[in-house]
């Protein structure tokens, strides 16, 4: 068995007026992330996660913040070709342990949903999947959120 | 030979006039670490770097930050719940590595003892355990203490 | 086969007129790293993960930042002090993933002859070294560079 570790981290600040998107999944809530594409922290963490874990580059050489292409997209997208690469490289997903830090919403309650979502769009089984969530206290940053990932790949 | 990889992380803010508990040991300091339970933001993480290894959901899941049950309670306790979880899934710890990121009180001269309260908590060797500590150099939170922890699992 | 997992984190501030050192590699930039040695928060990182996870300590009790020995130091010593701490344990890297999270100078077009630099240092395939970066968007921390890293060892 050869094996291998990953860790992708991402951060983006709340902002009205825009949907907020995390794990694949539309939320209901005042602000979203803004960001180039949909903002989808959790989403980025894991696709950095996986490249990492592959030495394949990162987020941000696949897809750079300025291109037009990317304005609004889907961040499913950049997650396929993260799953591409570890493909390429002969690897498969053993498991996935993530972590968000945000004020608010409560992910307390979705987050069986979006670990359904994220373990679709993986396409591994729910239990190779996590989502834990925690609150930034003390750290002043109500108005941001932040993912981290870590991923094992096995072959 | 199955392997599940984990992360956790947590944060708490300091407060005069409570008693600083850290890795299961009260450790003689002016400010305690605010929290509902004893605000032990060391074992917090590794409670759920190991929930998460096993998808077994997060801290927040098992022990609401609300319930008047956990109020001021051993964070020993949310460590046994997340054991039993790994050993229920049919796991045990390979190893876990731990980052306190806080300005004071010094970790080196009692990470000795500190690695040893955790080794006996969780049941391992002390050459499985690892505690590190950083100063948050630059990043104006000499006020909050911040634990990273990974694990590593197999079966 | 025996495995373990490490984890390393780090932070300095950036400083003006302070030449700036990033994973072994001279940057140029017109300010640099603040710290006791020559600040390089990559390099530190990858120390602190490899000392983890052979639960070895951390880089200050390697390394105390008071000792003036270490002033301006060249922190490829460290790591090597982490590679023999590893290999006195019986393991070898199997891979490192890091992170660097800072707004500025961008990472990216420096990525490859960086990886080259730090594979060389830690005697390992290119493949089996990843240096992502991120920018800290909405966390106010233009003035401080971050790095995480995450290693496996195996024997
Ligand atoms: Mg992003
Ligand atoms: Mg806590
Ligand atoms: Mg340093």
């Amino acid at each position: 068995m050869k094996i291998r570790i990953g860790y992708g981290w991402d951060s983006h600040a709340f902002k009205p007026g825009v949907p907020l998107r995390i794990g694949g999944l539309a939320i209901e809530h005042p602000e979203g992330l803004a960001g180039h594409s949909d903002g989808d922290v959790l989403l980025h963490a894991i696709t950095d996660a996986l490249l990492g874990a592959v030495a394949a580059g990162d987020i941000g050489s696949f897809f750079p913040p300025g291109d037009p292409r990317w304005k609004g997209a889907d961040s499913a997208i950049f997650l396929n070709i993260a799953l591409e690469e570890i493909q390429n490289a002969g690897y498969r997903i053993a498991n996935v342990d993530t972590t968000l830090v945000l004020a608010a919403p409560r992910i307390g309650p979705i987050a069986g949903e979006m670990r359904e979502r994220v373990a679709s769009l993986l396409d591994i089984p729910l239990g190779d999947i996590s989502i834990k969530a925690k609150t930034p206290e003390g750290l002043g940053l109500d108005h941001v959120a932040q993912a981290h990932a870590t991923v094992l790949l096995e072959r």
